[in-house]
């Protein structure tokens, strides 16, 4: 024994890579926020529904983007029994074997919404962390793109309810049908779709010169890092960036006589004079009611856009009439231009999604790790997989949904000032000055007392014996208010009330720079038995105060 | 390609070996409940604060019990550059991670409290599931026993914020120091002792008989599968089970001439008539205080025969002067034997232990599955763990918590009739008459006027073709009202409003036994305008029929 008597060697506490922490302020903030959003669900006749974190690996398919990571972008693990086991990437893949298992005791539509972990196995950096949170709402057994158009209605009321201003965000709605009419009018052969769409889907992230590169040579990172292109050739690349890139949708465009597409010169509404005319051939779903000026109507213009670019191409037409039915119904249920938006550059990185296909886009400006003014981005997003519940099925089983990223909706909404405002008052602290059973006791009938008040409350439970640290330990709290009582005062019954906040004030800690008040008395001495009552008092003026201070 | 062209394999839809999925009334009931365990946790001064779902394997340390399964019980599997990451088997390890880590900012004592769900890689069994839900509270940097006694407190104040009422649960309270004590005095050599208290801890699974077994020479269970003994002679498993089996603990002992343990006959009120002299070794802790029958005070019954046990054990001694301390401030906060209450045979199966033990039991009787009574049985427990920080950090960091069974708890409040008080509407059912873009339109604008007026609404998103099927719907939904708009309505600028309880209630589905009142008209025909108002209406009026009915 003697001769291994070593001194252990020390572990260290280390997170894994990729993971996170989450403090007080972020769980209460998440809570805050997920609570408004579960609110709108509910109302909208949503259930919630949870699967477990683990999946059959073959049951979750394989869908993710950036699926050339090892691991195909999941963490999977062997059972004892030799099935393999992954942690679900997302709450998509999950409900439809939720759906598919319990298809008989089910009834459709079945309208469900669900907040959950997801994980990724992936290279972690700045920002991208490997367990994150989402909060997906779907409807299963739905074919029509009514079921479409609700979810981008919802998405829009979740962001009000949250607190988002009209003006800055969007639901930008496109559809699969159409982006796959525009690759087929361009000749992208079929095996090289499911990339280029994803390499459209990256604009905000590595701009018009970086998409260019990822469609076809290839593009080299900052860090060295190299994702090998797509292989289309240049005239193909640029068809596409001119229907894709951002800002383009809106244009007026026309189809030159070499069979490439270009832009007219000046104001839409110089061009085009008579929507009736120009969208003919959809005229039977009632286009007439959207007459006025194209300028103000940027969801059809987008929409004739697609239309040039497919082509004629039939897939591209069905699903240009989807999005114009869907345009219907967001009109009449009165969310207008402002709130939903037509915008053919949606892509949606996951390969699993058929039609209509839509994202929450917040239009704020925010600072970059660079410095630069970018606008935020995007929030969340979906769209119809009809493909996924049949799978286990034999049988069609159309479905979409909506999946907002919990975390980048919360920071956006700090950057905007609109989670927090729960206030959240740190305990008051009853400090401990003798350390007997007896005194003991005392200090922890004070606390219950407090407590049964439905006054937050603790006893000191560190080493009693530096009195000090007491004092810091409730400084660095935030404790409103401590409790002292020593010998001298047990003697006589009395409890001393000292007020931390007005306390600061009158040291000069705090900037005195609100309105003028008399001050509070910052210590006093009470019976025990009114021990209650003062501090309630104290409580409510120390409210007050916050309240005047805004 | 035609040669691979197979009808493809169907994939079968299956949850992975003891996972589940969770319905609505599940969800429901458990954030009704984790709201009302947040709230007594938040008025006792503890913050919220989470950690990820993995953390490196040798971080978590190997503190499990039944760790002769594969992978000792946890989910393990290799990151990209080969360390090996588990997923978190309780919630107490990774806080010790996180405590550690981030040792300079945190103020300590550390109060804190979070929920979430942990895995264990075990033979999935009915109610035995490999992932779960715990609701943990802990104080960190407090190393005198009033932190666990706080701890027991808040248990208790929890037990009854959720509406169990006293009597029908109890914290029973040891000290691993008495065990220690006691195992020593009985020669249990150090390496037995941690299946030694694992054995112990198995009187409601397997009975007097079988934790024998366990202790002595092991057991085969009904499946024919062997859990290998600790190997204790008779003599030493008779002295054990003396003390703890259950009942035994209330007795009066004494030891005999030839060195075990003997009770005394009769009541113990007969047999001690001067506490003081019985405790006189505790006596500088005022026990004065605590003069009355000896049966009266279960607890001190309980102290008197462990120190009968310990022999004279220093160890044990001390444990049974922190229980006297925690036994005080119960009683100076009001809190009695018939709230928490010393017991000797609380064992906890986690070897990170090291003071005092604590467990939540359920007193009342359920019909287990083999149709006899017993009591429920624990619902959470907790401990002392002084050295799980310390293994990081070469510094003693004392520590105390608390962790809840969530789905165990909900399962009991269940029984009790505790939950699912908070009462969810279904939504009202916009039905869909004819199919073509505007009446789509129009549907739609009636559901976002009910929304907007607060009312849960949906529009049917199926195939509406079959009317059918969509009032099918509404009932398996259990909608409350379906509103029905046709061709010859619309044209009058009317809307059909069903009420669908009242309909089902005059076709004689529901037994009409309760309070008669006149009967309500189940469809009424209202201009458009009138909608919301008369939905209202009815929904008030059928809220009413609820609560008259109870």
């Amino acid at each position: 024994m003697s001769e291994k008597q070593k001194k252990p060697q020390k572990l260290k506490a280390r997170l894994p890579r990729g993971f996170v922490d989450r403090d007080a302020a972020d769980i209460r903030a998440v809570n805050e926020m997920t609570a408004k959003i579960r609110e709108v669900y509910e109302h909208y006749g949503f259930d919630p529904v949870e699967t477990p974190l683990f999946e059959y690996t073959d049951a979750l398919g394989k869908f993710l983007p950036d699926s050339d990571r090892p691991n195909e972008g999941v963490f999977s693990l062997q059972d004892d029994d030799d099935q393999w086991m992954s942690l679900r990437y997302d709450l998509t893949a999950p409900l439809a074997r939720h759906v598919a298992e319990n298809f008989n005791e089910i009834q459709l539509p079945y309208r469900t919404y669900r907040a959950g972990y997801v994980f990724r196995n992936e290279k972690p950096g700045p920002g991208r962390f490997r367990q994150f949170m989402q909060f997906d709402a779907d409807t299963v057994g739905a074919a029509g793109v009514q079921a479409d158009a609700e979810m981008c209605m919802m998405m829009s009321d979740t962001m009000e309810a949250l607190g988002i201003t009209r003006g800055d965000y969007v639901i930008r709605v496109n559809n699969r049908k159409v982006l796959d009419g525009v690759l087929e009018a361009a000749s992208v052969p079929e095996f090289k779709r499911v990339e280029t769409l994803r390499s459209l889907d990256k604009f905000d992230k590595f701009g018009f010169q970086g998409v260019k590169l990822l469609l076809t040579v290839g593009r080299r990172d900052e860090s060295g890092d190299f994702t090998k292109g797509v292989g289309l050739d240049e005239a193909q690349a640029d068809v596409l960036l001119s229907i894709f890139a951002p800002g383009n949708a809106y244009r007026c465009s026309y189809t030159k006589e070499d069979g490439t597409i270009g832009y007219f010169e000046g104001s839409p509404d110089q061009i085009i004079t008579n929507w009736d005319d120009v969208l003919r051939g959809h005229n039977d779903i009632g286009l007439a009611q959207f007459f006025g000026k194209p300028s103000q109507n940027p969801s059809l213009m987008a929409l004739l856009n697609a239309n040039v670019a497919c082509r004629g191409n039939p897939v591209g037409a069905q699903g240009i009439g989807e999005l114009l039915t869907m345009l219907r119904i967001f009109q009449d249920a009165g969310y207008g231009e402002d709130r939903i938006r037509i915008d053919p550059s949606v892509v949606r990185g996951l390969e699993y999604y058929t039609g209509p296909v839509f994202e929450a886009e917040l239009q704020f400006a925010v600072t970059n790790e660079k410095g630069e003014k970018v606008v935020f981005g995007s929030v969340g997003g979906g769209g119809r997989y009809d493909g996924l519940v049949s799978r286990f099925m034999g049988q069609p089983v159309p479905a979409t949904g909506f999946s907002i990223g919990v975390s980048r909706l919360m920071t956006a909404l700090k950057n905007l000032g609109k989670l927090g405002q729960e206030e959240v008052v740190a305990p008051v602290l009853v400090t401990v000055m003798d350390g007997d059973i007896e005194s003991m006791g005392r200090y922890q009938r004070f606390t219950q007392e407090l407590r049964a008040a439905g006054i937050r409350a603790e006893m000191y439970q560190g080493n009693w014996k530096k009195f000090g640290n007491q004092l810091k330990y409730a400084d660095r709290r935030g404790a409103p208010i401590a409790i002292i009582q020593g010998g001298d005062e047990r003697a006589e019954g009395l409890v001393q009330i000292k007020d931390l906040i007005e306390g600061k004030r009158l040291s000069g800690e705090i900037e005195d720079n609100i309105a003028w008040r008399e001050a509070r008395v910052a210590q006093v001495s009470v019976p025990e038995a009114d021990l209650v009552a003062k501090v309630r008092e104290i409580l409510d003026a120390q409210a007050e105060d916050r309240a005047r201070q805004g």
